[in-house]
């Protein structure tokens, strides 16, 4: 049976608590997770309950913060305590960060003081870094033990651990000194010790690691999960690899957003309300919008003399959106390529050589299509139509070297270069393709 | 020592091979990957040659194609052989993918057959589907083994398996019957059947699939592997959570070119050619400049009249600047969202609604900024003001509408909704603004 039919059944008898429970217990606790916020408020709370106690934590996990509240609300103190109390460091923390003062108040309250600690201490790494998205129930290890005893170790303690599959050893200041994995002990000999199997140079992160760097490093080297260590190399904690995931997603779409000169925003978009949507836009529009008076400006200084060629307006929408598009193609390569790590400033020079012969490529090819279409639609005047497709070659190699260094100076001025993305020069490369076009039209037609 | 003083080490000396085997043995496999890459031709198979017999494949598997064609050209086919029956199917099909045919044939000539089957059997699935980036060496069990014995049968065939961490039962004819974990095993008692502890409904995706529907699928359930089945439901691979990494990266890199209309390409910038490059771009700007020449269309029809009250020609770019731009931030948002999964065609209303009600709020905004500007700068002219204002508002409301509609459209026809993105909504933009300029200042200003 699958997700919408327990729906529907939910939905539409008289809940029958047992039938329901043997109905979820055949599913995915993601997709629990699902089913329950497609329910109303009290239905909610009553199928929660009745959720077996092993995964009920896991489901509260995976479910969006707003029904998460709804079911907190309803629960009673000893029920906070027990859902919290399996609940992983990172889950929790992200819980925490989204619920209302009194409702975190009544969370921590349920907690025990240690835990408490350990959660104020997490909320207090900067937001995207390592240090806010790891969670610290791991497999430990020391140096001295055996693997067979290592087995027995994990067999006790490991259900209630977010991976099983790395261990970690330390020594008695919890200084990092090696991490063994699941496959090395399944490999190794019973009465070999951890020391002499573990891997005593792994990759891991500081506590105060930008998120995306540390991302970076898992899809470099395929990890499945990597130590989080404090300034002296203490290990603190664990990242997995499911949430460097939702890390990846999270910050393409940012990227993306910034791209498209929005505000980025991590709420999805059918929750967030008009006024913060309408804030998220209305920065950049602004601020493009004023730039873009630059062009109104330069556009009336040659007023009189275009009234005296008035063909030559026709030209300026054209010009101005290719030469926008030109640029924004170079900015997005070049800004993609730094974000996945394939370009770097210091490629400056090969990039710039690379886009002034690819613009004089394009631009030949653009540039024979609009002197044929203009001279043939607009009265065979052939200087006219030389003039504009010289403006339009020119604004093309223009748009590509600015598309080039823009956001290379971006990145090195510590600017993240996605904001430099189409809009900006789209605005930049307009006001400079009007210049170009009444220059070389004073020089051409004589305007 | 760390990777560039190694590198300088064997830049600068005469090869002196046990001290080179003694630096490289300390490194992770992909910076040793990484050191040939840098190396000159001679150079990288001579250091090739001395990597330990049990990581050459691994490094090998991690180098660019070209740099692993080098390397291939160099060795004898015993050696050919020898790397290639350590290489997982998924990194063996990558490079074969990649490899000129003389290449290809040669390596094939020195596999066994049964594996060149397989290969050829792979290469055949289509593109960007989940077969294409399966691996077939995973860890079979069956139904009534029991747990100790499972653990017996991994320490045996474990080594050489894309992963031990999820294990897949089968019956004879193949089918599918379920998933056993690593962690599941660690936590049995010793005598209990896998039968017993299987995960009987575990997510997979039929060969077909496609990749990014898959990844999907990886992200929303936190999986570490998936099982891949043919049309029969019979298990012919699986597929890891790194390789979709690698494909969740991928999509977005694609999506991103597409959004800044380029065609996508899975080559790194500073390797393609500047040919290939031009062609990646000059399909968009023709495309996008000749539909461009509708805005000239346009404005050469109104060019008489707009000699009459030249001033209006001072403000056409942004109009249009603005309302591209603020189309385009909705098309992105919409168009990322679908790619995340959080919006759905089916929502096409609410999203109208709420981009209705923003362009309202944001052109309130922007409306009342430039009402002002236009009026103090350009000589206190209350009705231009008020046209110019107008228009801005009403392309704001048009360009929202329309940054919502396309993509959905697209969607709906089965075009990739990333190609309605910011060029796309700006150039249609630009037209539809001069059109409501124009009426507004007929209207208005009696043109």
């Amino acid at each position: 049976m699958d997700k919408d039919e327990i729906l529907f059944i939910i939905n539409s008898e008289l809940i029958d608590i047992s039938k329901i429970k043997l109905l979820l217990s055949g599913l995915n606790i993601i997709d629990i997770a699902e089913i329950l916020q497609e329910l109303d408020k009290e239905k909610i709370t009553r199928i929660f309950r009745v959720l077996p106690k092993n995964i009920a934590s896991d489901v509260f996990a995976y479910m969006d913060s707003d029904y998460q509240q709804i079911i907190i609300e309803a629960l009673t103190d000893t029920e906070i305590g027990e859902i919290m109390s399996k609940l992983f460091m990172d889950d929790t923390v992200d819980f925490i960060e989204e619920m209302p003062a009194n409702v975190v108040n009544r969370v921590l309250e349920n907690l025990p003081a240690e835990k408490r600690k350990l959660i104020n201490q997490i909320l207090q790494y900067p937001e995207d870094s390592a240090g806010s998205i790891m969670t610290t129930e791991y497999v430990h290890l020391s140096e001295n033990t055996e693997v067979h005893d290592a087995f027995e170790i994990i067999r006790k303690t490991g259900l209630n651990k977010e991976t099983i599959y790395t261990c970690y050893v330390t020594c008695d200041d919890r200084l990092l000194l090696g991490v063994v994995s699941a496959k090395d002990l399944l490999l190794a000999r019973p009465a070999e010790r951890i020391g002499e199997i573990m891997d005593t140079a792994p990759i891991f992160a500081y506590t105060t690691d930008d998120r995306e760097v540390t991302a970076e490093q898992f899809h470099k080297y395929g990890l499945l999960a990597m130590p989080v260590v404090d300034k002296e190399k203490r290990l603190v904690g664990i990242i997995t690899v499911d949430d460097i995931v939702n890390v990846i997603v999270e910050e393409n779409t940012e990227d993306i957003e910034k791209m498209g000169a929005l505000a980025p925003s991590d709420e999805p978009y059918l929750k967030t309300g008009i006024f913060q949507l309408a804030r998220n836009r209305i920065f950049w529009l602004l601020a493009l919008m004023l730039s873009a008076t630059l062009t109104s400006i330069i556009i009336s200084n040659y007023e009189a003399r275009m009234v005296a060629i008035p063909i030559l307006m026709v030209f300026i929408p054209l010009l101005m959106d290719t030469g926008g598009n030109a640029g924004s193609q170079t900015s997005t390569l070049i800004i993609r390529g730094m974000a996945v790590g394939e370009l770097f400033p210091k490629d400056i020079v090969r990039i710039l050589w690379k886009e002034f012969r690819i613009a004089l490529l394009v631009g030949l090819g653009l540039g024979i299509v609009n002197m044929i279409w203009v001279y043939v639609i607009y009265g065979q005047d052939l200087m006219l139509s030389f003039a504009v497709t010289m403006t339009l070659y020119s604004t093309l190699i223009i748009a590509k070297i600015l598309g080039s260094i823009l956001p290379i100076v971006a990145r090195c001025i510590k600017i993240d270069p996605a904001v430099m993305a189409a809009p900006m020069i789209t605005t930049i490369v307009d006001a400079l393709s009007l210049i170009i076009y009444f220059a070389i039209a004073k020089a051409i037609l004589g305007l």
